[in-house]
């Protein structure tokens, strides 16, 4: 699993490590991992069982998506003056943002585990006890149309958006080459029409490759986005997965003055246990030394 | 980890499968779990890099957290009829709930992965590669204060509750033989002071064992209760773990129009994905057969 995972997040999350080049390239070959014991194998690994089986999560992500309807309902009421995007450069410890100006109002959503859940690979992966492989993943924005889910309350969600005159985008790291069976997933799920280049945006529309930075700065010329939603912090800012960003540093950035003004205000995070930047982390950055503790 | 985590439920989240008499005997020997190998050992399990180590976690933590406290804040400014405790033998079917009459307010909340996190026993299970161990939970439990961490936004969220008229209880499933040791560590986190029989209720306290249901209605009487906060469903009522429920039941039940109208709106649920009832969970409940697929 760990291999899995921190590989899909290269390929999904476009995070420091995975600069394009690697993230669009063949993925080298990876050795099997062990083949899993009985115990293990008799359910789904824990952070599967949570995010995809559990009334808690399900819970959890139904409430994110109201939060999201309610208060794009209640935004548009006004006009900001502001787009929840950061203007090119601006960081948090000097926020800045796109302008809105007379634009038309969007909500920008990463897709994969923030819009739909991939139940296909993911149970794949783990039956297989396989690594991620990004082979198979390809073949999966291809082919997955009615097998990927829209989460709990999503088609709520954009449904009570596009209500309030509120064009519904998704920005992810699907591939630009898959756009028409991307659109057939969304679709599919029951979450509507994404049209690429006008609401759905994709790895290798333009040269940034997995950083979406490029493509919210596009989506932003033309929109005034009131609502970005996704999983990883990468969904929200470039600036958390500059590469080589100590974990101290980006925990700091993602809880700064200025982001935490954003957060639920704007700004609305899924919870995603099963994949994402953190899956680096090592045992000294999960738990802090001086919190070590043994039995006697 | 599957024993791990399933026998950790047993113990701190009351389930269905864990009558009071298991719960509070000595755990069953357990075989020690395979070693992990080398590439799992190198980092923590998935869950808790993501719940202990993530920005993504921190940052929804802290933001229910800030839910919490202005819900709180703004809830008083009114006198609510009831509390958000139901009244027993009520349902998510028929609710009906506790009254409030002139009752001072009160703020509920689990302790373990509710306003601390336990990094010392978690990290040590996955660094021994052992099961769950409860005699070594029950040391936690006994010398844990100073290690149990607050988590994100814990320490702001119950002192702005108390700042606005409200008291902060704990109704956890520690034991009440080690009470002056968890108001040790509830005070050493920066939690303020908690206080058993009167601010802090445990397992024992009654003779409804892991059910929180009896603590509840004791605390109801004489608060009235507009917070309800816990990682697992048992937080807010023992029919979510009613014995043999299955799956689709319970989270119909958490789903529920009834429930739903809770949900942020005095029921606050943090995310955990590192122990909890679901993990009894199979691969036919987290996985629908009609949403298999695998690549060609």
């Amino acid at each position: 699993m760990r291999i899995l995972a921190l590989t899909a997040t290269l390929l999904l999350a476009g995070c420091a490590n995975a600069p394009a080049e690697v993230a669009k390239a063949p993925a080298p070959p990876t050795a099997p991992l062990p083949a899993p014991t009985p115990a293990e194998a008799a359910k789904p690994p824990a952070q599967l069982q949570y995010l995809y089986g559990s009334p808690e999560a399900a819970v959890a992500v139904r409430a994110t998506n109201a939060r999201i309807a309610d208060y794009g309902v209640w935004r548009v009421k006004q006009r900001p003056k502001d787009s929840v995007v950061l203007a090119p450069g601006a960081t948090m410890d000097a926020p800045a943002f796109e302008p809105c100006g007379n634009k038309p109002f969007a909500a920008v959503f990463d897709a994969d585990e923030t819009l739909v859940w991939n139940l296909g690979p993911m149970r794949y992966f783990a039956e297989k006890g396989t690594a991620f492989d990004v082979k198979v993943w390809d073949q999966w924005e291809k082919t997955g149309a009615g097998k990927a889910v829209a989460m709990p309350g999503s088609v709520e969600m954009v449904n009570r958006l596009r209500a309030a005159g509120i064009t519904v985008i998704a920005n992810t790291n699907r591939s630009a080459a898959n756009a028409k069976s991307s659109e057939d997933t969304l679709r599919a799920a029951g979450l509507g029409e994404f049209k690429h280049g006008e609401t759905l945006f994709l790895m290798g529309d333009d040269a940034d490759g997995s950083s979406k930075d490029g493509r919210r700065a596009t989506i932003a010329a033309k929109y005034c986005v009131i609502i970005l939603g996704g999983d990883q912090l990468g969904d929200f800012s470039q600036q958390f997965n500059v590469k080589d960003l100590p974990a101290a540093q980006r925990m700091a950035l993602a809880t700064s003055a200025a982001a935490t003004a954003l957060w639920d205000k704007g700004w609305f995070l899924f919870p995603n246990p099963v994949y994402g930047p953190w899956e680096k982390l090592g045992w000294g950055d999960v738990f802090p030394s001086d919190k070590n503790w043994e039995p006697k």
